[in-house]
């Protein structure tokens, strides 16, 4: 018979993280340094600051309470994401650092690389909400680092051979983290698991927290696309906040028409209204230096919410029956199919903006190996990460104890007395 | 027999908010553009951009979570504030364009106008916490559109014949917004739905994230009175951030004090805490450009919540029984009362710094016609509404399900599994 | 027989808080002026306002919801935390400037003397979590009047006697609160209470705000080390950002291993992961200015962790055995324990980095005196305020009311409808 009890990872979690802790430390004391050549104005220091702090509430406390929506998970969905978050952005300083580190011997820190850090630290949070309930925190951090590699190796060669611009190849994030999600939950997925999908019920006390997340991410979103604009052009960087802002308000409007359409009580669901508010920022991300015009922005915006709300009304049940493939945050609703959107937007509107057949074609070609590049890397590494994490030296949770957070944390009720 | 359940807004919310939402696309399209010529330095950017996040903030959680108090209608609380706020913007960066547009033949999106239209929508807001809970979002969405017309037109005639400061006539909203709210409230008053006021209880779960809410507000306040103070005169932005704080931490202590005060045991009162602590601030905004000095500050913030928290002791039941007039919100105390008094502390505080008689009287005069005129708008713009707001065809909640989330959303219990 | 109900604080806390706040009124008309010599570029306000928005949140909001795990004692823990935090900023800006008012006539409020006394509250508020849920407001403001004053004294006489630059006294809040509060926990223990702390357990429910608050605090906690750095060397701010918010990720780590390792089951205590992912931030906060390298910054984050999490786990039941000292929201481990870390990474680092023995030895007897000084100030501190505390005139809750809302607020269940 099954043990009644999850099991310990008394002797998986804790070695793993001191090890990777130590570990980074270790590579820090040698090779890392924080800034300190800069300017004596500071103005570049502070008028960085607020967005990086934008950012980091986003990454934080978005992410992390947008999923405590599920009845018994709360505390790992806030907690785990905290941990998970803090682990892929220190992974993530050493592998961006690697070129500079190459050249000059060092790693230097500042607010620009803890952005960059934190954005590849989000594509994570990305995949592990396709996974969540179904993991224990071993496999949270496991797939944090495998994913922050295969992103910023993904970063890497369309910069190196397709010479994509940075700002534009980070915004793939999206594409990158979702598609990397759903490869694995198909790769664990299991048969017996069917059953405690149960315990996978929206919650009327603890969905407003996750309503409180995703207010946070709506209300910072504009930060999270003009964060990597150059301050050099505030002109382009108050068109990214505008965009960004006009679509996550058509966006808002439309999930919530979307809902009450498609339920036969013309209800809206609550779900609908977390996720989806958020498509337009994601697939104006997505296409953000193609867009000029307040309503190109809105137009995407209401396309992205109307592929996200159906996506999630639909999709997320059929993907389960028929591939197999149980997605509990719904990040191909939320994140993959708006990216995928920004991502031919980008393309028809550069089309448009282009003078000539020739000039078009080519960018048509070059935008679609992006693309293939991307996904292809995010199903490969998805591939890796779902075959190692199948072994069950990482005890998995049994399907019992899916969806609980009683299987990691100890609820002290009556301990706290004596 | 009425019907058990609510009626269905299938037929109306989506055909509506669609109809809306592509009109506002279709609108930007021809006459809105993102501005684009900005100085190069970009500090005016950078130095713009925290103090929009925090009235962002404060208009979208603020404003939203302020009101989760109410024991079943924390989803509509907050979700519906979300979309009424963007429905709000988005209309009132058209109508604040206007004038633009007749001479230009373009409206100019940019963070100043983000900045004018989110107060717009808070006006809006104010409002509709007056009619909370015995409204469908319908209705919330026309009340939105309607409040923003008026009090658009309300700041054009003030600035036009008054030739009144667009720094003062926009802070006039908390005025404008809870009187429009009240004669909507006592127009809208249905005798068979004094039953459901049972439902209308505080919860203490769902009053902590009321608490969340309000403490949003109450520090983000002093970007809210400071954000419309040019830029070019940092003194008196300074004065604006810390005559606001002062008399918002006067608020806070002096709301506990006659709260404490006022009950028989000597407790406080949790509404009372959320709401009268933020009398300084309304206060003060309305006040702001004659206070110079600390003390005058904390003293309006003092007489702000002494007024504030006996009137939301005394006055909502009276006015319930007396004027038939319900007020959900408590607007009159939070918004109301305390804008009348910082009108007149306003007043006395301008006579005083006058020199001779002559202008003391013209000021007051021009004071009084600036108060009269934004009253009667509101008034009859409320009235307006309210009949409009009558007709059946919107699909009013029955008695029996006012105050109810179930209502409106749809919760996925059982739905979830397959 | 003991009565039924807690006694009415009526006759204490509304007197109390009136006089006082009327008193800071007159003498804020009096001496208090805005300040209102600024530069005209405006530069300094405006990168300075999201900084002070930040330290502000972390104040009202973070402390505020971090104590709300109680299962019964939120309302007090958030709505208290605003009470006493305004009317300790008030206090510490009237006694900082009274060196400026001796020299000038008039004490000058601007953003950074708003800081500096929200600084000196966040010391009272960590004073109070040592006493929460056995005392009434009305205790916990005197608490917060005299603690400020002895810090603000503290401060006064280090920077005089012994030349410790403003920066450096400033973060020995952590210490100077931890420590006041303990001798005041200490000193109003009842043996009769032991029993009523059955209430004090931890709550599902409620645990998550605490969460939100702790999230907060971690958040912004790069902002509270940075924001007293002096704005013309954006390099030091730049680096005492990057140093807390590595020190932080190592923190969060290494809290959650030690927390699974010291469990049987290898589960995570939620308060752990709660209060001690915030040591490595108290810790750098405290030895910032000697920190320059990111691996000594994560080193300390590391230490610190660990020593908060074995202190939250073994000491408080051991002190409240032996010592009968009951620490309600384990100071001792959050703020004292990491901040003694932290003067000794200080003193360490510095003589590391000292050139010959003299300087060392030196250094260390003037690190020493600071220490001794600050501690034996905060210790004849808390004694006068216990010893004041314990007189009956102030209607201390009875045993069975300790941890309970119910004693302090209004529920306004039945209240509501007429």
């Amino acid at each position: 018979m099954a043990p009644q009890y999850a099991p310990s990872l008394r002797s998986r979690l804790p070695p793993l993280l001191l090890f990777l802790q130590i570990g980074f430390i270790v590579i820090y004391a040698v090779y890392v340094e924080i800034e300190s050549n800069i300017k004596a104005d500071g103005t570049t220091f502070s008028s960085f600051y607020p967005e990086f702090q934008d950012v980091n509430v986003m990454v934080i406390l978005g992410f992390g309470f947008l999923c405590t929506f599920l009845v018994r998970y709360s505390y790992s969905a806030s907690g785990f994401n905290l941990l998970v978050a803090v682990m892929a952005t220190q992974w993530a300083i050493i592998l961006n650092g690697i070129e500079s580190w190459y050249y000059r011997g060092k790693i230097r820190v500042d607010l620009g690389s803890l952005v960059v850090a934190e954005m590849c630290a989000a594509s994570a949070l990305i995949s592990i909400g396709a996974v969540q309930g179904k993991t224990n925190p071993v496999h949270l951090v496991l797939i944090a680092l495998l994913e922050v590699s295969g992103f910023v190796l993904n970063e890497w060669l369309l910069q190196t051979l397709l010479k994509v611009p940075a700002v534009n190849s980070i915004m793939l994030l999206h594409i990158f983290g979702s598609f990397f999600g759903l490869t694995l939950t198909w790769i664990l997925f299991r048969k017996g698991s069917l059953q405690p999908f149960e315990k996978e019920k929206f919650d009327r006390q603890t969905g407003l927290f996750s309503m409180l997340g995703s207010v946070f991410l709506w209300m910072f979103w504009p930060s999270f696309n003009s964060v990597l604009v150059d301050n050099h052009s505030p002109g382009r960087k108050l068109g990214a906040v505008c965009s960004t802002y006009l679509a996550l308000a058509v966006s808002a409007v439309t999930a919530a028409a979307v809902s009450a359409l498609s339920s036969p009580k013309g209800k809206v669901n609550p779900i609908h209204m977390q996720s989806c508010i958020l498509a337009g920022g994601v697939a104006v991300g997505v296409s953000m230096s193609a867009v000029h015009q307040p309503w190109e922005a809105m137009t995407i915006g209401f396309t992205a919410a109307v592929v996200s709300t159906i996506g999630l009304k639909y999709l997320k049940t059929h993907m389960q029956l028929a591939l197999e493939c149980h997605d509990t945050c719904a990040v191909l609703s939320t994140h993959g199919l708006p990216g995928l959107l920004g991502w031919l937007a980008h393309l028809l509107l550069q089309i448009k903006a282009g003078d000539d057949h020739t000039t078009a074609i080519r960018f048509a070609v070059f935008h679609i190996c992006t693309l293939l590049i991307t996904i292809s890397l995010s199903l490969s590494m998805g591939i890796i990460t779902g075959l190692l994490l199948k072994w069950n030296f990482w005890r998995p949770p049994q399907d019992k104890k899916c969806f609980d957070d009683q299987a990691f944390w100890e609820f002290p009720h009556l301990a706290v007395k004596k």
